[in-house]
């Protein structure tokens, strides 16, 4: 049996498992689970009929280009569409600007190869998601969180740890944030934050990548000039944008695309020709004629009111089962509750007392590169039904409970307020 | 304006632009221009009324996973359709031993990131696939070519080769090699040089990377047991096999594997899980439904015989038009035709000229990592039409011919024979 270890690279040895990975097979595994893990848009909202017929309309045979290989900087139409997207978002970007990735995890990826060296400092908010982590570890860059208050980074302690990280002759050129109901916390970044963060970057001279896989899906208690992207006011050329079809039109479709300054776009094409040559043509087909058709321009209202009474049902649930034990802060879009249990808890220790119960979260310590968050758990409300919602949360709170008695602590009483 | 250029890591500043995918993009900008450029599959002999039967069956809602996030290994029921598949090879593989790939350049890229630091060397054909070349070459590997004879590697120069780099204090960890008509040149590697292959990889304690996506595209003047892949007969855990559905199904459908030790086969999913997420659920499940309907096993018999024809045409235009001063294997399978020009035309410069005749190719020092090749081109007679092949060598014949008279070169006559 030949021994592969001398074989791996030094990225192979850093390579970990995704929490949200593992749990998605854990699902997988077991059809009574009701799942709050990975962040699954719901099925039931997809425009089945939409893609049926756009299938059946490419699949004729008249265009051979519909099942072929193509550029690697996208299908061309599909670029134009993503340019609309992005005017309504308030972002003006030219064709040389654009690579469609194959998902937004692609678009992560390739731009750590394109602008990380191993032991480069990547800075990212404490919590960050797991997919830019992921990315940037096996880069192997150097990991730094910076705290995040409710809306958004602390300054102070960015300028502190930029200062140390420089200080100790680091390389740091990229800031990575999530400014839109963020994945995991589900919070915004300011607006007066957004301008500083831009003027930050340009007087510390890093990038910015400002991943907005979620920005579309807000819901109707905030003002919509608050989901303003940072990009859309990027006059020094400081911000690589990221964002995705995943949650608005279906995920199985792989297609997402990067809007970057254009010597960076050019760079992450040369990255992409080599990661997968190029996006599938089919996929990039079927979401251009939902953009063309107006499926997307349908389905977003339609995803919000969805997503918004999702959280509601959650909230309300948590509110009835945790609300004596539990904090989380209130999400004006996107998908998660970003819920805080009591300190004694390891919400990783409890997993298999969540499984018991057959409910699965993720755990809160997979999205802080600092090892903190042991007692936060991030909870998907996108994809069960309400009634799925309520029993979900009904079964996490028995666990949760278990697990409080087990540590013999005492349970404030809900008299005590 | 920002300078760009401090913030490309050392990666960004070696890759290069695949000079296929430029043969593509010139491609897709003149629809007048024959090409025999990139290896694209001919579209009118992909199964259109099954894809748009199964689309139809896959699209109607009833299951969400058909267009939902999946395992990063891949759908589990095409997996199990891809075992099938490498048993029909004489190849073994459990489940543990699969990765679905976004097409195979990605499990090359993934294979580059598990296997190979930067400075490793990686041992090549000279001349290799260019696709193979660029994943390592963005790994940073030191990529060292190996001499290619009628019946595969020279085996004196590749044992002269590693006892030279090792002796220079290099880590030399994977041969790659395309045995099955490979890319470009269309070559078989012998039955005895397999077996050879596998015998020195254990002795010298190498990795062989295994690239086979023309091995079922073989010709009727052909044995089948010289396809016999290396894998088949691996039992020293020696041999990561990759290929794909994009000759046989369709490229538009970004679906490929690998198979491999099951410890590199772990190491290579977590690397998926960074560079996307999943291969895309649609395109996996029209593949699978490809497979189950037994679409994938009419089309192999006819596409045998679609390409063996296209071969024969082009082989005679080419004797016909430039017998006398061009020589080319006759390939027993895939796409290509390797034709070696006189050593006087430099093919590169002879690219405007082909180019004014509306006639592309690739030029072969693409594929030699010695920077060798000029005076090679590689033809596709995969895309076009018999019409369009004998007219298409007809414009290159031209082209040839005036870079000939243009150096003042003697064109022997053909009387001369």
């Amino acid at each position: 049996m030949t021994n592969y270890d001398p074989f791996f690279s030094r990225s192979a040895d850093v390579m970990r498992e995704s929490a949200i990975r593992k749990m998605g097979t854990v699902l997988a595994q077991a059809a009574d689970i009701i799942s709050f893990a990975p962040g699954y848009p719901a099925p039931d909202t997809f425009a089945w009929q939409d893609f049926r017929e756009i299938a059946a309309d490419l699949l004729t045979g008249e265009d051979g280009t519909v099942l072929q290989y193509g550029a690697t900087r996208g299908f061309r139409p599909l670029v134009e569409s993503i340019i609309a997207v992005l005017a309504a978002r308030g972002i003006a970007a030219g064709r040389e600007e654009i690579v469609v990735t194959t998902g937004s995890q692609q678009g992560l990826d390739l731009v750590a190869r394109v602008l990380v060296d191993p032991g480069d400092v990547v800075l990212l908010e404490l919590p960050s998601y797991t997919g830019g982590i992921t990315a940037f570890r096996n880069a192997r860059a150097r990991l730094v969180g910076v705290r995040q208050e409710a809306d958004g980074l602390d300054f102070d302690d960015l300028e502190h740890v930029l200062a140390r990280e420089r200080a100790e002759g680091r390389r740091v050129r990229i800031l990575y944030v999530v400014p839109n109901f963020q994945n995991p916390t589900g919070l915004l970044i300011s607006r007066e934050k957004r301008y500083l963060l831009r003027e930050w970057a340009a007087r510390r001279d890093l990038l910015l990548l400002e991943d907005d896989p979620y920005g579309d899906l807000r819901f109707d208690d905030l003002d919509p000039a608050n989901t303003r992207s940072i990009k859309a006011d990027d006059e020094d050329g400081r911000v690589v944008y990221l964002s995705s079809f995943s949650k608005t039109i279906a995920p199985g479709f792989r297609v997402a695309w990067i809007a970057a300054p254009a010597p960076i776009a050019a760079k992450i094409e040369l990255a992409k020709q080599a990661a997968d040559l190029c996006t599938g043509a089919f996929d990039q087909r079927m979401i251009h004629e939902a953009c063309k058709r107006g499926v997307l321009e349908r389905q977003v209202p339609l995803l919000r009111r969805h997503y918004q009474a999702k959280r509601d049902v959650m909230s309300s649930a948590l509110v009835e089962e945790l609300g004596d034990v539990a904090t989380w802060p209130t999400p004006k879009g996107g998908f998660f509750l970003w819920v805080t249990l009591p300190e004694s808890i390891d919400v990783e220790e409890m997993l298999q007392r969540a499984l018991a119960q057959r409910i699965i979260y993720v755990a809160g310590s997979a999205f802080f590169v600092d090892g903190s968050g042991r007692n936060i758990v991030r909870l998907c409300y996108a994809t069960p039904s309400h009634e799925h919602i309520v029993e979900g949360v009904r079964r996490f709170a028995r666990a949760v409970r278990e697990e409080l008695a087990e540590r013999r602590i005492a349970i404030p009483s809900l008299s005590r307020a």
